[in-house]
């Protein structure tokens, strides 16, 4: 696991890269079962004729990149840090059974709070990746995080 | 459920509301042990000290926000409709367990496709409320919607 990152550890440029994470048919069935019901996220065989067969629903893949960003190993923000959540939520590509994903993140932006000394705004670009390397998601989000020293206090 | 939607159907100004579902604990929990295992959204007394008691993840509530888009019973999109992906996704309140959401839609823009006759874009508002018309997520999404007939074609 990566050290944990304060405010103060991050700049615009800095890439990371997650472990990987396969998802099974089984897996992706019975996600879009409870949360996205459309016959080309439950059927393999209609969905042969929809999609080429089975593809895992947009919110699958998101949520699959979330558990990437918590469970990747590459990303240990400090206590306290806190999503804003999400702009520009694109599917590149879609997932389909026993892809291995990946989470790719660079930090696009760092910004001070001018409101609050003890924190500053982060903007990560995440892109989602396949087993060959195609981006199969891409968002940007910005997150608050808490810095490791707050301003004019000395310990 | 409404009757089947194509790109002519759209308007802007347009408002639909979904009927609801409500989220137990077990299910927030489930769903963050394997998607977005941080103690807020899976351990109830880890939460009571960091959220006031646990809090469904955000990609849950996006993903119940899915689910209320295909069975709420208010949006019934012609076969080949396409989601786009999704622009200023906000968390906007925690889900807690038993809260019952309600997905309100708004259609803000609709455009005609200049390469491709036979569809258009119609982009919605993705509001959704809790029990007490609180908004817990909002988000703007376009999809690519077939036309009923299209242009120049006569049957």
């Amino acid at each position: 696991m990566a050290d944990t990152m304060f405010f103060e550890d991050f700049a615009v440029g800095q890439k990371t890269e997650s472990s990987t994470i396969t998802v099974t048919e089984a897996e992706i069935i019975e996600f879009a079962k409870k949360y996205d019901p459309q016959p080309m996220h439950t059927d393999p065989a209609a969905a042969q004729t929809i999609t080429g067969g089975l593809i895992a629903s947009g919110w699958h893949t998101a949520s699959l990149t979330m558990r990437l960003l918590i469970t990747g190993g590459h990303y240990n923000p400090a206590p306290g840090t806190l999503g804003l959540g999400f702009e520009h939520l694109k599917w590149v590509k879609p997932v389909r059974p026993d892809d291995s994903l990946r989470l790719l993140l660079e930090v696009i932006a760092v910004r001070a709070s001018a409101s609050h000394p003890d924190r500053g705004i982060v903007t990560n670009r995440f892109v989602t990746v396949n087993q060959h390397g195609e981006t199969v998601q891409e968002m940007v989000s910005s997150a608050i995080v808490p810095r490791r020293a707050p301003q004019g206090q000395q310990p």
